[in-house]
């Protein structure tokens, strides 16, 4: 074999190396900004510091989703019926209610909006939209294994006042001591 | 020069050569990260699709800042007295004003949760504490141009409630039409 060629091989072999280190080290700077933001949410009860969805009780949400999306330069999002699954009906003040909204989603650059229009059925949609005619109601967190949540929230008196579902995965609203003075949501996702 | 010297001193070159590459490599992955979530933010007036704070106002920000902590796991934030700098002083329904408030911070993942207790004196956030009983009140937005970015949110309606200013910045919060129902709070670094 020529030197000249053996010479060219290594600089093949060099060439690979640097592409693949590249790569590798492209992929390490995107993971490692996800793992920076990460690393302290375990210590929380909910296990995570990422706010996923700012829920935002609207009476009209055909009207709302337009004016949002052109406050923001996008296309007015679809608003959707929510189902009430059979198998995992929603219960608001410990009752079993009919309640039914209409959603509309807005992701953002770091959050979703969610548009919620209540649909008459008690619901704590509803009482919102009643007692302090709308505005934002709830931040939104995804969990895993949302009843164990529950029960270490309910010692600090963070307590349930609706749950429900959809295909696929379940929610709950609960509503913080006075002090807080706001609903959080836990979102679950069956399917991960 | 020996041959082994020329041979080393190739070797080392190409080190330092595969080290910068890596190291712009991994930058790259951080920037392009971020790049590619901002790509979509030019349509919008505010010209951004960054919630940058959720701001909740609060009777107790002492007892509401630490009920806060525990359920993210974190230390409690200090509370700062904000000031109402001379130079700009806080106008609400276009009246001067000497209100003030209390603040506390709390960074999470995505998204920064700001606590507020009004003093008392007139304000957007004294008249939430009396008329809602508190809650979610805003969401706020770093943009550049404040008062170019009014202009045009005047034109959908979205009108200054309240503005102010720190040393060093500038806010305003404004009053959506009733069919969104939200305030949302302009914020502007004069430093950048």
């Amino acid at each position: 074999m020529k030197k000249s060629m053996l010479s060219s091989k290594k600089r093949n072999s060099d060439l690979r190396l640097m592409i693949s280190l590249s790569v590798l080290f492209f992929a390490s700077g995107i993971l490692f900004s996800g793992f920076i933001l990460n690393k302290e949410s375990e210590t929380s009860v909910l296990q995570t510091h990422k706010v996923a969805q700012i829920g935002i009780v609207v009476k009209d949400i055909e009207k709302a989703s337009a004016q949002f999306a052109e406050l923001f330069g996008i296309e007015k999002p679809d608003c959707i019926l929510a189902e009430n699954p059979e198998d995992n009906p929603t219960r608001y003040a410990g009752e079993l209610t009919e309640a039914g909204c209409k959603l509309a989603f807005i992701n953002l650059e770091n959050i979703q909006l969610e548009l919620i229009e209540p649909l008459g059925k008690p619901s704590t949609w509803n009482d919102f939209l009643v007692e302090k005619g709308g505005g934002i109601h709830h931040l939104g967190f995804w969990v895993e294994n949302m009843d164990d949540k529950m029960e270490k929230l309910k010692e600090m008196k963070i307590n349930e006042v609706q749950r429900g579902g959809w295909t696929g995965g379940q929610y709950c609203y609960l509503e913080t001591p006075a002090e807080m003075g706001i609903f959080i949501e836990l979102l679950e996702n069956f399917n991960k």
